[in-house]
């Protein structure tokens, strides 16, 4: 009975985040106000705030963050937006992205022309291994957890089915890591704004200037192949392959598609969405993809009319690099087993014919959980507008893509968005 | 801009629970499958699960009840229906209530046709105390809480405000304990099925057999009146005056209008829904009852076409004693002020002209947080079909409501069902 189509459309007339990085001295509220705050200032012909009828945020978990559940309204109350109903949405590492879809089909309901979207998480309050107990708890605590892993070891376990599937080398992750620090390096709001032969170069620096012996890196790949430089955290995946503990809020705003244009210039059209979930990893027939992204993908296409050869530019969820590799397979890309072959011949830089992640992704742009999902989203909206500055990508962009998981794939959204 | 109506008709065709009390031995999960297969029977025609399209599961914080968050995905392998979307929706013990209106947005979309509701919680793995800090995370941890309050002290402070301002005596909060002591004992699936005599008297019984002097209550009133009985809690709120913690799950199926006889021969139409968001009590003008329950009830009257006199029973939002009395005004039944009176008077019982809580409510069937508010709709279900068994209303009912309250009132939800 399953419908491709939504009953009405939705546009996104503006967008916005907080940087993201850590902030000690400030919480989930003031990080949404800043995202609110950017969102506002997006929107081309103005925006009187108070028509905003509903507000879905995604968290993954300020209850073990920071001790605060119920953060929706607190949301609402701090932008100034209460009594409007203010929903909190969680899929693990996809609630925002699942939060996004929510506010699509609220609009597409009829009942409400005009819905905010947040995505927050404060992470960098708790100690690195009470982070990594507190993501551990998106996964299957009765039948994952207990095997042993926490999520680095998980997707360890993805990396190493899929290098003994496809061949697929070390060095095929690496570059992921090495791309999107590149990329991030040119966006102001990243997490790390440097490049790999950045941090490289300050480590040589760092040496010579204690009078230790200065290392002979030859270039990144020395570097990232080192383990010195770049410890295994779960092997096959080191730090350098893995996205930080980041805080961070994110906001977009969607309005009925006969709307749009009344508040923008250049509004994103939402052409496609997907959801999927599934079971935990103990109990999936395969390691080397991601179902429920396939799913999702397959959703969102065909709910867009398009093929995967449309999209110009996507923002996948590299929570390791394994994950962006897979993703770019599951999103129809590359065939099963391609993806680390583009990989490493940089067909995903920004330079390349599929540019993934030109945010920097979860990798270097930070990955405050909850906030991902909308987050990427920003970056969609500004390269389609031709706002993104020394980032831009080239040429007429016309479709984007969004790609978040959330677990180890229990749950995957996925979203296309067209600037006609 | 907003509308009163959706674009698409909602009707319940299932609806099943679990049993609430405390079960050690089970998880979330088990108890959400008993919620499930007990919807499954309740379908007239039958029903294929597999024609479920997406799932919305209403949890407050499984994250640190069971140390399980990204529920919503597991919920749907545990019955069966991955891939499809499971989302999880989080608005404290308003989350089933918020989780229905998601699901009824879901099909107004026009996206799908058959959507799972649940609501789930599992709360008495962890020791009292520890469930208390837990709860307070719906509180405002950073106003509410560090004034001291936790939830009996937050409802407590609106009782005291109700007492001062209305003139309303100690009794009115007892008495609306005594009666849904009452109902509950009336319902097999109520974590409470003794009456207050019933206690009283095996605590009579108890001491005669211990050999200890026999209290002396002359009946229910003076039992409640005795600080031995019926200890503070948090002034003026007693042992009685407080829901218990609670392990239970509940499940509704919803259809779009036009389906609603496919399934069953008596659906229940979704005719209102309303939901709104509050600040927490620091910054509300009032204490005496909750604006958000206010508002929500104006939407959902709104969209039904109907006022508060149209309505045959109401599942309230109990946790504590007061908040039903201010729930029986904030739905506009009876004035400010009036609601204390009403629960003296005897007309909130299930003989009374406003039945309410004729299941219970939360504070004798239980009140598993995430999953009271679906709960409610069972019992509206089962009334309005004629089906409540021992404890079936009188006469044809056509219209029932519930009211899901979250927090101290950040978050409110109240829908209306109709029995055409």
């Amino acid at each position: 009975m399953a419908r491709t189509k939504l009953s009405r459309g939705v546009a996104v007339v503006g967008a916005g985040m907080s940087k993201f990085g850590a902030f000690p001295g400030l919480a989930t509220r003031d990080l949404f106000v800043d995202a609110f705050k950017e969102m506002l200032a997006s929107v081309d012909k103005g925006l009187d705030a108070r028509d905003i009828e509903a507000l879905y945020i995604g968290n993954f978990s300020s209850d073990l963050f920071e001790g605060q559940a119920h953060v929706a309204p607190i949301m609402a109350d701090w932008v100034g937006l209460t009594p409007r109903p203010a929903t909190r949405v969680e899929d693990a590492c996809a609630s925002s992205g699942v939060a996004l879809r929510e506010g699509i089909i609220a609009i597409a309901s009829g009942l409400y022309d005009m819905v905010l979207v947040g995505g927050i998480e404060k992470m960098t309050d708790l100690p690195t291994a009470r982070v990594t107990d507190t993501l551990a708890t998106a996964a299957d605590v009765t039948y994952e957890t207990p095997a042993g892993f926490t999520f680095p070891g998980l997707y360890a376990s993805m990396a190493t089915a899929y290098m003994a599937a496809y061949g697929a080398p070390l060095e095929a992750f690496l570059r992921v890591g090495l791309k999107n620090h590149e990329h991030g390096a040119l966006n102001p709001k990243a997490q790390f704004g440097q490049r790999i032969s950045d941090i490289m170069e300050a480590r040589k620096a760092s040496a010579a200037k204690k009078g230790k012996p200065i290392p002979t890196w030859v270039d990144e790949m020395a570097f990232l192949m080192d383990e010195r430089a770049n410890p295994t955290i779960a092997w096959p995946m080191r730090l350098y392959d893995c996205s930080p503990i980041s805080d961070g809020a994110a906001a977009v705003l969607l309005v009925s598609e006969e709307l749009a244009t009344r508040f923008s210039n250049a509004p994103l059209y939402v052409v496609g969405s997907g959801q999927a979930s599934d079971g935990a990893t103990h109990d999936r027939p395969i390691l080397t993809g991601i179902p429920a992204a396939q799913r999702a993908a397959q959703m969102a296409y065909a709910m867009a009319g398009i093929t995967p050869a449309d999209i110009a530019l996507a923002e996948v969820h590299d929570c390791f690099t394994i994950a962006e590799i897979m993703a770019t397979e599951d999103l129809g890309f590359f065939a099963p087993g391609e993806g680390w072959k583009a990989a490493i011949e940089g067909r995903t830089a920004r330079t390349g014919d599929h540019p993934i992640n030109v945010s920097g992704g979860l990798k270097s742009k930070g990955h405050p959980v909850g906030a991902s999902g909308a987050g990427q989203v920003i970056e969609i909206w500004k390269q389609l507008r031709g706002e993104a500055g020394v980032r831009q990508l080239p040429g007429s962009l016309r479709f984007g893509l969004t790609h978040n998981v959330g677990g180890t794939g229990q749950t995957c959204a996925v979203h296309i968005f067209e600037r006609r």
